[in-house]
């Protein structure tokens, strides 16, 4: 079901320092910068590499306010991992069988992640803790 | 510098029950399952996808006993992401050029990591609280 590890989602508090941060020590691009005001964020996606499913980044989110999931996350845990993204084809077949599975959805259904893609949360307390989410990235 | 995200390191109390869920809610297969007694865990690779770089995997971590890192670390989080892999194809150049950076090496040396490969973990204060890992894939 799964076809990539799409990205992996840091929680940081200076979007521009870590993006420099990863572009000066690791050599990462930026692939897009965007603002999510429906997630509270605004977030880079930095590009780590291509696979045959699809491309792999580091997701870097810088809240919009302390009363945002991320701000609230920032708060509690300090800056790190927040998420880990994962590929899939089809996300409403994939959100159909995990939620059967009694993984409980934090989206039922889809809605617009980076990038153009369909994304979808699942809950951590189902996934020993990993906020997880899907990620079925836009046709080329 | 980076060529793959190589895998999430995922913390876990009980690691043939973490390795069901994943095989059953995600369609995972396990690559490989070991001990490393020198970092204090029983570890499971399970496969994700193949990249041209080499392969990704989620990588479960169950510590062998309170006093060690991942003990440490599921008695101050809880279960969740412990650290973040990342595919390098020359880990010693890696790891002189990271440090040059200002970055705090925990391995000056690369060590043996899972499945034969050569690992160094970076001091998370120094890159935004996320504990990374450098991976440097035996020759196949």
């Amino acid at each position: 079901m799964l076809t990539r590890i799409d990205h992996v989602g840091i929680a940081c508090r200076n979007l521009e320092a870590k993006i420099a941060f990863y572009e000066s020590t690791f050599g990462l691009t930026v692939a897009s910068v965007e603002l999510n005001e429906s997630q509270g964020v605004r977030e880079a996606m930095l590009h780590v590499t291509d696979t045959a499913a699809g491309a792999s980044y580091v997701q870097l989110l810088e809240p919009l306010g302390p009363d945002t999931p991320v701000g609230r996350f920032l708060e509690r845990r300090g800056e790190g991992v927040h998420h880990v993204g994962y590929g899939v084809a089809n996300i409403t077949a994939a959100l159909t069988a995990i939620g059967a599975s009694g993984v409980r959805l934090i989206d039922e259904r889809p809605r617009h992640g980076s990038m153009g893609a369909s994304i979808a949360f699942l809950h951590p307390a189902d996934i020993g803790g990993v906020l997880t989410e899907l990620v079925q990235a836009p046709e080329r």
